[in-house]
């Protein structure tokens, strides 16, 4: 196969016009944003339209030919560029030469929080870019319906959080921009229980739902809070009930992840009983 | 209370000397650690005999006016230094300008693996020190009675292995240096099943155990490989069965801390059940 001629200069249209996806605000205006590293970018080239344009490195064009291949059927324009000009648009350790330009895959509430739906994933108020995209690879292994992120979360399209969702944000429907109570008053209306985890003063255990009535097995939309100050009363609210990870030894509580893994493939474990 | 007077100059020997704990070497020479922030600071004065000296920048003793009197009450050596010596020895941001010297915990294996041990945690060639760090604060949390790291894992007192550990390295026993087949000997030897978490090829599926006869409320050594590339054969082949956690979705796999809480979880619930 023949390849472009190498870009050398950082100063190249493409090259600055991809550095603006670096920004939120270049993501918002262009509609676009960056996947790095050969896994990411794989499972981007393997989504229906999702990338739009394609960085290699020579060594990674010659490491990859399957992504020059895939370039070359889907009609995605593939630029070939040198490890300098890579660095402007990601960090050449995690990207190991490779970074796609993506269209925004978010899609409408609506269109997820249907009568179908069996397990919603919700983040309100997440603001570290590694957990939103971690809970987001744990919501679609456990074979979730959607991630919702509300409108105070980190940006979904954050390069951090593209990372490490491992893929996974092209696996499952992402809804972003929206109010908690919006949320939760559709997931009701389609007959979603709408669980907060919440390690302080929660209603229901874990571990032991049965004893306070909680049925785990039901159609649930799961909501995490912030990871410093967890859910704000204005938030608990508007959710049915609070349920807390037991803790059985000295630890004050767990980090947001793995609080979130542990409640979705609890649902999930319920759901397939 | 009369506070000792501040120290400015990084090339004091006592910043010198606790500046040599950043490196494993020099932890190793001295069989001391440094434990930063608050949290972790509040949990190593809580742990009897562990914090031989304290730094605090002025503004950390003012708010922090227990940490100058445990230090008081404890005949612990206290240190005021500048913002800029702080520095040397921790990331401000991380350590809000509290700093403590600790005594290294390590135990030995004979200890913690004992006839009544329920729960162990073990880390065979894990290497990212955040990784390391949430296991040991999940490992608290659900009870555990010890958690081992392998002689090829992280060390222990890495100070971002410390930082993950949220003070959980002051509540649990740690064991470190000792070689996988002397601990699942040992746990085996001791009436423990080992259980390899292993995303392939796994004989057991974590939500569905009595399909396989694999009994999760009994007493266990979970052992979690590495990041990357997870157990190898020769690791798998000194446990007693391999478990995996089952992917409902269409990501190819979990991180190692979120499949660890949800391992070391699912014994917890199924142990107390």
């Amino acid at each position: 196969m023949k390849l472009p001629d190498v870009i050398s200069s950082p100063q190249s249209k493409r090259i600055k016009n991809a550095a603006k996806l670096l920004s939120r605000r270049g993501r918002r205006a262009a509609g676009r944003f960056l996947a790095e590293g050969p896994q990411a970018v794989r499972e981007a080239l393997a989504s229906p339209d999702a990338v739009d344009e394609l960085f290699l490195t020579e060594a990674a064009a010659e490491s990859h030919p399957e992504f020059v291949a895939a370039a070359q059927d889907s009609r995605i324009f593939l630029s070939i560029v040198t490890e300098e000009v890579l660095t402007e648009l990601a960090s050449t350790v995690n990207s190991q030469g490779v970074v796609a330009v993506c269209r925004t895959l978010d899609v409408d509430l609506t269109s997820v929080v249907t009568k179908d739906a069996q397990l919603i994933v919700v983040l309100s108020q997440v603001r570290d870019p590694g957990n939103a995209g971690t809970i987001i690879r744990l919501a679609d292994a456990a074979g979730a319906d959607a991630v919702v992120l509300t409108s105070s979360s980190v940006d979904v399209y954050n390069d951090k959080t593209v990372r490490s969702t491992a893929g996974s944000l092209f696996h499952i429907p992402v809804v972003i921009g929206v109010g908690l109570p919006e949320v939760t008053e559709l997931a009701r209306a389609r007959g979603l229980q709408v669980l907060a985890a919440d390690g302080n003063d929660a209603a229901h255990d874990l571990h032991h739902p049965w004893e306070t009535g909680l049925d785990l097995s039901a159609r649930t939309a799961w909501v995490f809070g912030n990871e410093a100050w967890g859910m704000r009363p204005e938030d608990l609210e508007v959710t049915d009930a609070s349920v807390a990870v037991p803790i059985y030894g000295q630890a004050e509580s767990l980090n947001l992840a793995t609080a979130a893994g542990i409640c979705i493939f609890e649902s999930a474990r319920n759901q397939r009983m």
